[in-house]
């Protein structure tokens, strides 16, 4: 067999693979940004026999022969197309080592599930919603064991979002965040601290903030030309290629703060892949390397800094000349201030930056417990409640605000959450390093974004996922994860937000 | 073997084929209405590899297997699964009949062609493009060869437009447009009438031209949640099921009219796809049953209802409260008329409804004879401008505006022209049917557009690809295309119009 020759059916097999995902990207994309009412059925039965088509090629006979070919001879390959064996056949395994029928009974579950979840949470009735997430947890637990794992039953599943991290790695990560920002948002609640917010509920159009969001996007460094804004009614971020990640935000009247941190949010995300080397394009190398490395850089734009002095120092002159009359009484401190105010709440998309991650502590205890089969699914108000209490100091009064507001686990994403809370970690991390060669603050404060995109894409964004999250943190900051620069961030940034 | 069976893996079979059509479609669809420029290549790439998955799945031996199988018991099948065999076997001998590598090359021709086309009409240069037309032409004519034909070479390539035409037909139909056309249109010439249109070249705002257009597009009956307005270069229709028709249209601040009859042309082509019955739904059936009856679709929309007297009186009062201030002295008989001016002109897509047929004309008399092998690519320049003389009265300066100025050729698109002036014909003669049954003046004055509608699904639309053109016409009109409808029409108003 020749190598060469094989090297070459297999990417051109991969583009056809690309190709039906770029086709099913679009469809969803179209679907959450103004596909027609009537089309909904339509579309779902086409985006199905995609995903069904897409699914029979990464598994085919054909793909396993690639695989079987050219991993003898991995180390004579390109490093783009070793990358390519690789991912491929972590895909396969994944996809092909859960019997077929069983795979499409839970995907079947879990469409169901999504719709079920929705009426429990209208009718903030986790009962009605239990039945369904037992089975997708049994599910999951037995695909973990089909699979096979290192170490804990979670490992596996956290290795889809995650790859290398380990319920090991969590249990003192999140035991370290755990340990210092309880005491932090303790401190804060025993401030006297007053922070203004009154004028963060006035009206602000949206054509205006509309403007004023495609100006910030472009002064960072979002490319419009390789992408585009749009509104849905969750944002995201949605990637073709390097030459074509396009976002969403959503704008909201009376909440002018919620769009601009959203497409900030977004455009970290979509600068992340709009900068992945134009060598992985149409390849699946060309995105995130994981959804912790991606939450990093998203997290990185809107926190630290969009949250910061230094981009408000740059940008409210703009927004006050968009906005004079709501913000004529309304210093830069002021807006600073109010975008940093920092309060126990009870849901995670609402959290501030403090908060936000023992929200994702209290998941992923849940998750790691509910796939060693320590806790039972009906147990899960109840528990979700003491550990908002325990962490938060607060309690939800229904399951609405509680265990039922997120959509993750209808969906069977198990392993996902932790990935939020790495990516802030992970951002500090970086930016620690970042420091050593860029003045942050004073590039911010002049708005001169290049640099520091130029230094995110030398260390980060280029490389795709031909490096894995750990060999980037490793690459970048010279050691493991290490979630001390994130507690200290924040120690430093509360206490003199707070005068603590 | 099971005819049963065979049918249901023959239509999951054709889903398939459907979904990656629908795929397509957005891609295009995407690309047309905003996709960023960057996102070009990757994205024709794309499109590049869903078509070859679509061609192979159409051509495939499974496929081959399914009509052979199917072809037997065709008069056992239901009515649906017997007419997507018929139109899976002309598209399945279509395509096989052609060597694959001449196919190949002539595509990639094409391709090539298209770019080298604007060029030289941005030249004004007919030797540029020359070379490569007079191989489109070899490649047709040998391409009619193995294809086959019934009476004249061209008829193979009519028929791919507009199944059931022929040069036979053809000849004796556009022979009646030139003995009634030419006379009327050089009455014209000679009338004192004098029209004003000083005011279609005001300036109107684009934002309110668009609050229009969706105006007229609820009115008039298009569905906008089983579709949408966009804006593209070109305005253009395209349907993925009854429940997704999408239309664009493109305005113009100095030219006002344009938008309107854009946005009433593709309603038109919209309000057909919209109204096929629900169960041919995503299938292949579920569009017009050829680009001629489409066209009568269109231009009964654009030119027999947005032309008449009485849609200006239902819809000049909202037209004026728009634009008060550049309406205020212009009354709606002269906006009537304004709209319905005819003069020979160069450019077929700019020309008035009386003139259009004849600019196909001309381009049909040249396809029949370059098929035929009676005239040469290098003389269509001189060709095209003795024709132009001869059936308008004048003559192009330079290539651009005469025989360079359609992309058809360069695309390879033989046949495609004469179903512009069919469905002018068609339109007409459906009128005259519809006349029996209801007031069409009175409704249109009244705004009442529903009536109309029905009518148009009960008799055209709801067949979509169930019923062939002539079918159609026969079982709607009782007899067969007899173009004196539309020249009776065209007579009776220009007669009025210009006092004749």
């Amino acid at each position: 067999m020749n190598v060469q020759k094989t090297c070459e059916q297999f990417r051109t097999y991969l583009d056809r693979i690309k190709a039906l995902q770029n086709a099913s990207s679009l469809l969803h994309w179209d679907a959450a940004t103004g596909a027609p009412r009537k089309a909904v059925d339509d579309r779902s039965k086409t985006i199905g026999i995609l995903a069904a088509e897409i699914f029979s090629l990464a598994t085919s006979e054909d793909m396993h022969t690639y695989l079987t070919t050219l991993e003898p001879s991995v180390s004579e390959l390109d490093p783009i197309t070793a990358a390519l064996v690789r991912e491929c056949r972590k895909d396969y395994d994944k996809m092909t080592k859960i019997p077929a029928d069983e795979y499409k009974a839970y995907s079947e579950l879990c469409a169901k599930s999504m719709s079920v979840w929705e009426d429990a949470k209208e009718a903030s009735d986790f009962s009605m919603f239990a039945p369904l997430l037992e089975k997708i947890v049994d599910y999951n637990r037995k695909f973990v064991q089909y699979r096979g794992h290192e170490g804990h039953p979670y490992n596996t599943l956290l290795d889809d979002y995650e790859p290398g991290i380990t319920v090991e790695k969590l249990d003192a990560f999140f035991g370290v965040l755990r340990e210092k920002i309880v005491p932090l948002v303790k401190k804060i609640a025993q401030s006297t601290k007053q922070i203004r917010t009154d004028f963060t509920s006035r009206s602000f159009s949206v054509e205006q903030q509309k403007a004023f969001s495609l100006y910030v996007l472009e002064k960072i460094g979002y490319d419009l030309d390789a992408g585009m804004l749009k509104e849905s009614a969750h944002p995201f971020t949605l990637g073709f290629s390097p030459n074509d990640i396009r976002i969403t935000t959503h704008y909201y009247p009376e909440n002018f703060t919620s769009a601009i941190f959203s497409t900030v949010h977004e455009a970290g995300h979509a600068i992340y892949e709009q900068n992945v080397d134009q060598d992985l394009a149409g390849t699946l190398l060309s995105e995130g390397t994981s959804m912790g490395i991606h939450e990093s850089q998203s997290r990185f734009y809107e926190n630290i800094l969009g949250r910061s002095l230094g981009f408000w120092k740059y940008f409210y002159p703009k927004l006050q000349e968009l906005f004079s009359e709501q913000l004529k009484d309304v210093s830069i401190e002021q807006l600073h201030e109010a975008v940093n105010h920092s309060t126990p709440s009870l849901i995670r998309i609402e959290a501030d930056e403090l908060t936000y991650s023992l929200h994702v502590m209290v998941r992923y205890e849940i998750e790691k417990a509910l796939l060693e089969g320590q806790i039972q699914v009906k147990d899960l108000p109840s528990i979700w409640n003491q550990k908002m209490e325990e962490y938060l100091g607060i309690t939800p009064k229904n399951d609405k605000e509680g265990v039922l507001q997120d959509v993750h686990w209808s969906d069977g994403m198990f392993g996902y959450f932790p990935s939020y809370a790495l990516g802030n970690a992970y951002g500090a991390q970086f930016v620690h390093s970042m420091k050593k060669e860029l003045d942050l603050e004073k590039l911010v404060t002049e708005g001169q974004f290049e640099p520091i995109k130029t230094w995110l894409r030398e260390n980060i964004h280029r490389h795709g996922k031909m490096l894995s999250p750990n060999e980037i943190i490793q690459k970048v900051t010279g050691e493991d994860l290490n979630p001390l620069y994130f507690t200290q961030y924040l120690e430093e940034k509360y206490t003199q937000l707070y005068g603590l």
